[in-house]
């Protein structure tokens, strides 16, 4: 059985791992248009702002990793057409593989903005590829840029804001919507942007660019819509990204409205000899109870894993779909979120209530408290727990605490229930009633159910 | 209607705080032996270890904070008797207080050890109340001391012995077992004793005190049934607790085979006038399904939480139970379990497989990364999530990521099932498979099912 694989990305890579843990004898081939496979992608910030010195490091496997575990490899090749009916793949070179199974892991393309595009300058970068990275990171190294401006702040926004910050490099972060990180509630969102403009990032929100244009030396003068003029000597446009699903809608694939490959449960598109994972397709969204589009590394983990059960003729087991768990780390702190949030819970028609409290991480006594900030949603008709936001210093621990809330979220639970989790508590590392449940109890106290239960 | 509550920890104050939020106008007493209620005995390591400086911020609240929400306070008084028939109880100084509701907290009562209570020497320490804490504390501003011996390395055990240490003062841990911190599985009990012996600390296994003698200067002279001789300046006993439950078990009040009383779900015992909660109860354990005797200050909170509903005159809601969470600071490390050990799941009658493997924390190309030691078991039969144990640095967060274990025992999740939790992911603070669900992987290959259920 051959399997072939277009994309070497998490998903992709995922998937050949499982085949071949699976069925040794299968023939799998990964081809992929970028020169480097299953590279770390999200951990291309942390090169950027100097912490790690090693593009090499970013990894997870080398091409030799893979060839010793025998999936072959394809690099810097485009898979430029699918012929379903022939079952085969037409590559960029003009070859011709034929598959039993394909798998497309084809990932995500960067939205683009035109007023940037159009100035055809090397000073103006894109964050999506490892190639995107090697690129900015030679860039840096040789012409040792004062400033930079970064477009959009979301994941990669924020953190391209930090790694500059970090290595010295004075920014600004500038967010077309009125508060950065959209994901956030507007109180967390804030603490992000104080702590951006701590380390010295100029923030701006409501804010999109106006014009742009090349200097003699490589600087880029900008002009916002809120009127200021800047010269930057880089620019990074992140400004959101799009399933990379053209290939897989000319095969005639049937996607979703922004463009994601539909799969069920089992990965399976609508050719029954393709599968697809990771961020090419829509995601099922277990408190939405339907399918969005969630592209996230550990996601396309999961859903490769089983695009790999399936090809390697299992029935495999479900995917069972994202709560929407996302950490984000700011300098030394952390903002995690789980669930949904405040204004898409009224958009999906729930009666939502918000709290927000403010706890210390472990007993005020033992040096070294950190007070977390967290936000809790709940249904007041059901009951239902929705989502949790958390902010905190990193030895709050914040990014793990949220995994806490994204269990009870997958299991269903009732913001109630919470109460009843027998969480761990000694002095030093926690409370005997941890944060999560205090939230909890204001939120039944808010909603008068914590009273008006105990009364029936 | 007045509800006495006899025992001021933490589930007296939190039956008297959830009566006070939902019955105000209730008359509400607490009538305690201690000088100092609502004070965190689970703090008194780090005052000893000269962490914490002031004793009196071990107060959760101070009686002034009681009576400011109205709660009445009888300090330094013992409870004699209680009368049901009457509805009364009598003090130790002959008064007799008459309830309509009686609440008991009355807490545990430190095991004993006759060859060194004998003594009756000053140097000799029980931890046990607030009092016994100052009265340490005291010994040791006063003395100096140079030398102890900490016998027994439960929970308060290995805490003395590391407060000891941090102090500068040079100690001993034996115990009677053949491993520390008896709830640990062997390998994270050996991981503990070796981050004890780091700092100096000298630890004996399977070793117990053989004959003990008084010294002119106060010491202690003590030979070790493995034949050593000490001479020391204190000796901490942390042989383990019974609860208090002579007083109600006078009253005629059911307890079970450890002395322990008998509640419902809604802290009810035997008598309708007369609720229990806390250390002196018997606990649901939710993996075992019935009553054990598990004695934790979290714990005694919820229930106490709940008696106080109940007391309110509520139906309330019910104390769901525990899941055997605990965690353990050893100097800058972390031991966390949830859940039943091999050994206990062996006697319980399970298929158990345990797998222990080594992560990291976060991506190992990311600086900081520390080894989580990780353990998990199940049941082969079932598939059934049975316990997980952890161990780190205090920054991998293993303090919190057992309340993911916590949550998932408690909503009796398969070890498969923790392959779809959506746990957060960045570089700096995690992996894309969880450390949790690499574990999983690895026992659902070792146990088969993982290609096995591919392969249906």
């Amino acid at each position: 059985m051959k399997v072939v694989i277009v994309g070497g990305s998490d998903a992709g890579v995922s998937a050949a791992l499982r085949i071949k843990e699976l069925e040794p004898s299968f023939d799998v081939l990964i081809v992929t248009k970028d020169h480097y496979p299953n590279f770390s992608v999200c951990g291309l910030p942390y090169l950027h702002s100097g912490e790690i010195k090693d593009f090499t490091s970013l990894f997870h496997r080398t091409p030799k990793d893979l060839e010793a575990l025998q999936i072959n490899l394809q690099l810097d090749t485009e898979v430029s057409m699918i012929d379903s009916a022939k079952c085969l793949v037409v590559t960029s070179h003009g070859d011709e593989i034929a598959y039993d199974t394909l798998i497309l892991g084809t990932g995500v393309l960067p939205r683009k903005l035109p007023v940037l595009d159009d100035l055809q300058s090397p000073s103006v970068f894109y964050l999506h590829s490892p190639c995107d990275g090697e690129r900015l990171e030679t860039y840096i190294r040789k012409k040792h840029p004062r400033s930079a401006l970064v477009i959009g702040a979301g994941y990669i926004g924020v953190e391209m804001a930090e790694a500059f910050a970090t290595r010295g490099i004075s920014s600004y972060l500038i967010e077309r919507n009125d508060q950065i990180f959209p994901s956030a509630e507007v109180s967390h969102s804030n603490r992000i942007q104080e702590a951006l403009e701590a380390k010295g990032v100029k923030v701006y929100t409501s804010c999109g660019v106006k014009t742009a244009s090349k200097t003699e030396d490589t600087k880029v003068s900008i002009t916002l819509t809120n009127q200021e003029a800047l010269e930057v000597d880089i620019v990074i446009v992140a400004i959101g990204v799009l399933p990379n699903s053209t290939l897989a809608q000319a095969a005639g694939l049937a996607s979703d409205a922004q463009g994601a490959i539909v799969v069920d449960h089992h990965m399976r598109t609508s050719d029954p000899r393709i599968l697809a994972a990771g961020d090419v397709v829509h995601t099922f969204h277990r408190i939405l109870q339907r399918f969005a589009y969630l592209p996230l590394g550990s996601t396309a983990h999961k859903q490769g894993a089983i695009a790999g059960e399936v090809a390697a003729g299992s029935v495999a087991h479900e995917f069972k779909g994202s709560v929407g768990t996302q950490v984000l780390k700011v300098f030394e702190n952390v903002f995690a979120t789980t669930g949904i949030k405040l204004a898409q819970s009224l958009h999906e028609g729930y009666d939502p209530v918000l709290v927000e409290i403010e706890a210390d991480d472990h007993k005020a006594y033992y040096p070294g408290a950190k007070k977390i900030f967290l936000s809790l949603l709940g249904d007041k008709i059901t009951g239902k727990l929705l989502g949790v936001q958390m902010y905190a210093r990193t030895t709050a621990a914040v990014h793990k605490r949220i995994d806490v809330a994204a269990t009870a979220l997958y299991n269903d639970m009732t913001v109630a229930d919470l109460l009843d989790l027998d969480l761990s508590y000694n002095p030093p590392l926690g409370s005997p009633w941890d944060p999560l449940q205090v939230a909890a109890a204001e939120w039944l106290r808010k909603t008068a159910t914590f009273k008006a239960s105990s009364q029936r």
